[in-house]
């Protein structure tokens, strides 16, 4: 185990060399968000997430929150550490001021996010869920819901969670049974079962609001017969404080692979007549409703998949310089040195850092045009925004940096060797831990699919092209730093002729036949993704050669920038082409086998 | 959980058509393995395996080994199962039959031992280890010493243990500071602590013969100045049977990430003024005795990545045919579907089934010229076998299957959704034990500048260009099935077009330095296995069409495996020219960044 440290001078340079926060901080509503504040947010939130929230994510591990006579315990400190979170406002900084909200640029919340993230997942996952619920009420609720839940939700005085999945219902929502049967009196009684509902029970607020996703009586078959309703563990009270107990229990927790200090719930309701739930909005709208909040949270696991990545970085790194072994090779002096010498372990730190570096720069960029989308005076730069960078690359960040996570978490065992594979190092546990982000919120092939389907082929292409024409604008540039920059360029470039092909390949086959296309989804999210991280990256290397030319201070941190992003143009960008000749070869061959002879 | 079944058709079709078992069958020692004797032992192992074995792979893992008092007790039914297992003649499969081995070959002896591991890898470990100390006391011991342990050890009755690793010593063996002091009588004290002591200690045997490396008081530094030692748990009385208790003992068990069933063990030697140990061979060639033993333990973990592949694969496809979930993709018909037929998730059952078959083919084949290289007639045949097969294949055997056993472990959890989180299914745990494999018989680093340095650059790249003739007689075949057979070549052709380049480049820079090549080591490694499994695969697709134009029997099997050898030609094979190219553009950028600046 080895300390947490937020990566701040990393993440100020992303959020204004790659994500252009300046943009965002020149628009009206997030006036606020200047250099100096962004700086004192970064500094005060890495504070709190290395002192007090990283320290509780090893033996928050080995713990576990513990399901006991209906109650849950989350591990010791969570509840501490949950009360600083509170206190600081941490909870409220996206939010619309109206509601006690700190209306800051959610380019700035995601990169706080990724801070709690990388210090404790399974902590972080709470406020997460919370965000979920703010999300809904601020855009479906009605004014009394609103002024009864929303200010408690956003200070995260009371936590909030999403109760979509039940047994037979996982990725196909559709097929939900749980029952909303009206009471006459305005509200519905609520009877189901709803599992892996995170931080369904705990005891880390008064309060715990759930939505849930059901059925009223005459509801149309599948999604367009969903509806949403809260439904608090304590109906508030006159003064909007948590009353009488509602009819829903926690009646388990499950046992997991990863994130085992987060209470992954199987949620009863209705056991003694019907919980009383209030419809948001119409009935039969709540899976539109429910997306509103999908696409943000998508984002923000795909942020979880940087945090575990960092965390496991950080880790692997730490442990190289400090870990003792063997000689250097081709050296003639048989003193042994630091395991970071060592020419494979460098190769595996850098392909850990970079690809790190580049899953954080999508994601900051795509967030930063979440914010434009929604505050950009002008309607065609809103439009633009939201479809051709939001839309296109939301199952982007979600899939590829959540993929990383993964398989940076597993380098990071395999640079302990041996004490990897032991608990107490704890670089297991973020292995464990990044299992599980690949899954929720719509698995990695469902994002896939909604690449390809609804992304590129419904629209004809047209987000892919104005993402071409990006990159082409910075493969145009002139500016360069010794070779690396012509280099990255030229990397960027063949990368980017294969997206094209696939691409081309992708409409073609999509309007012959869905499922051909569909076969090379995930190699063509692949292939984006990682072109998308080598074309920022390459940005960010030419705003650190510019700023190096202009002498600006933080030489060693502008060369490592630059240095960095060439070994990922070198080592990484080559999977481009791989991928997109998956894609593109492998649609036969995939349908070809006799089902019976998987 | 489901259950496991061993795939026999698979393993034979692999050991005769790809492995060329034939050719081994033919030599006079192995002439007792004709084809009825290879299907029985099949047949047999697979039903212990799946009857016995498998079902107590999940409990194990829920109780792991326990350490108390000194004393290990692994997990229930064991005990059971180990004796069992040598009742059956199992473990004496592939030994001398001078000391009650059976003297079947070692090609056979992998597809038995795969069984074990997909069964339960965890329990395999014992067998496993076990069969290090047999041939290094085949190879090195004493003829006292032989008629002391070996027969025990062939039969199973007593169990062995390989001590290397100390604190301050992993990857370095020549770091141990475990002591031997002559005691005068012929013994040798041995005093010292060793960890990562796989089945150490446990209750499924009557004897433990540890074979422990240590340092004679005037020994030189490093590798040179290690003795290799028996060390008894009880030192075997006038009859044989175990006697006194040695002076050694269990101090602790590690908790680790996966293969919790199987307890490694700190083993503290001689806290009672030494342990008595009895010197194999001469002082001082310890290691060069680990090796002969080391390189079959490379082949055999490398097939515990294969093993763990085949387990996950047949899970996830198990758990695809039961799981109804969504309707199909471009179906007017609203009813939910088994997830098997999704696109994505075919691709990714698909990915895993290659994969695991490529994996398998070059680990058979790689073993059979072991066979060949110890039995064929012919000095050149041996040398051939030995130099440009075994040894240049082992550490790609070692390195890609058990990379490829933790990236299909990865997709066998994804394929189950968050169903794969929860330890209950049991998919999490095959993510879990796979995990250690890339570590330990030298970690996968190790293994890739073995090859590069030893394998290739030493020997100034004739096994590779040996490797590439062989390929190139396949390239040259002109036999087809329909479009898949060019179409396979092909795509082979092209990665070993890619593979050459990489080779040339790899002696040029090792010549010019070393760790320049070296940064390229594990992109070349995964270059070569990829490349070897699809050329592997080429050549079963080549005998399947052989076997269909002859009418032989099983149509399906023989269409499968031309359709999977495709598959992975247009998914996989792609990767070999990324890998290449990674290899030979990144070594610079490797080396470039200021090591402050990781």
């Amino acid at each position: 185990m080895t300390d947490y440290r937020a990566p701040i001078d990393e993440m100020r340079f992303v959020l204004s060399e790659v994500a252009g926060l300046g943009r965002v901080a020149a628009l009206e509503p997030y006036a606020e968000a200047t250099p100096e504040l962004v700086e004192a947010v970064l500094e005060q939130a890495g504070r709190l997430a290395a002192e007090e929230i990283a320290p509780l994510n090893h033996p928050g591990d080995r713990t576990g929150s513990v399901f006991e006579n209906g109650v849950v315990r989350t591990p010791e400190g969570f509840q501490r550490a949950y009360r600083h979170y509170v206190e600081g406002g941490w909870n409220a900084l996206p939010f619309e001021p109206d509601w006690g909200g700190q209306g800051l640029p959610w380019a700035l919340a995601i990169a706080v996010s990724e801070m709690w993230n990388s210090a404790n997942m399974a902590f972080a996952l709470c406020p997460l869920l919370t965000m979920g619920a703010v999300e809904l009420l601020q855009a479906h609720g009605s004014a009394g819901q609103k002024s009864l839940y929303l200010s408690r939700l956003v200070s995260g005085e009371w936590t909030g969670t999403m109760n979509l999945t039940e047994p037979q219902a996982g990725s196909d929502v559709g097929a939900l049974k749980t029952r909303a049967v009206p009471a006459g009196d305005g509200t519905y009684r609520i009877t189901g079962q709803k599992i892996f509902i995170t931080y369904g029970e705990h005891d880390l607020a008064e309060n715990i609001v759930h939505m849930v996703l059901a059925r009223t009586p005459d509801a149309p078959a599948g999604t367009k017969g969903i509806s949403l309703f809260i439904v608090p563990k304590f109906l508030p009270d006159a003064e909007g404080r948590p009353g009488r107990r509602n009819d829903l229990r926690c009646a388990s927790i499950e046992h997991k692979i990863g994130i085992k200090a987060s209470p992954t719930c199987v949620m009863a309701y209705g056991d003694d007549g019907g919980a009383t739930g209030f419809l948001v909005g119409q009935e039969n709208r709540g899976m539109e409703y429910m997306f509103t909040m999908m696409n943000n949270a998508r984002l923000a696991v795909g942020v979880q998949g940087v945090a575990i990545a960092e965390r496991a970085y950080q880790q692997a790194r730490d442990y190289a310089r400090q870990r003792v072994q063997g000689r250097a090779l081709g050296s003639r002096d048989p003193a042994p040195v630091a395991i970071i010498g060592h020419p494979d372990v460098r190769r595996t730190l850098l392909l850990m850092k970079s690809q790190t570096e580049a899953a954080r720069a999508l994601a900051y960029y795509t967030v930063a045009s979440l914010d434009l989308a929604k505050a950009h005076p002008d309607p065609g730069e809103r439009e633009h925004h939201r479809t051709d960078v939001v839309e296109l690359l939301t199952p982007v960040v979600k899939s590829w940096c959540t993929d990383l996570g993964v398989e940076i978490a597993s380098m990071g065992v395999q640079v302990h060797g041996g004490m990897g594979f032991i608990e107490e190092t704890g670089a297991g546990q973020h292995y464990r831990d990044a299992r599980i982000n690949p899954i929720y919120e719509g698995t990695n092939g469902i994002q896939a699919l909604d690449l390809v389907g609804r992304k590129i082929a419904r629209l004809e292409g047209a987000p892919a092209r104005a993402f071409a024409e990006e990159v082409r604008g910075f493969l145009r540039n002139g500016s360069d730093a010794g070779d690396d920059l012509p280099a990255i360029r030229e990397a960027v470039g063949e990368g980017l002729a294969a997206f094209e092909a696939a691409t081309d390949w992708l409409l073609e086959s999509w309007a012959r036949n869905p499922v051909e296309a569909a076969t090379g989804a995930s190699a063509y999210l692949r292939a984006l993704g990682t072109l998308a991280g080598g074309w920022l990256l390459g940005r960010g290397a030419e705003a650190a050669a510019r700023r190096l030319a202009e002498g600006d201070g933080g030489v060693g941190f502008l060369k490592a920038k630059i240095a960095t992003a060439r070994f990922y143009a070198d080592a990484v960008l080559p999977q481009v082409g791989a991928n997109a000749a998956t894609a593109m070869r492998a649609a036969d061959s995939t349908l070809a086998l006799d089902e019976a002879w998987l």
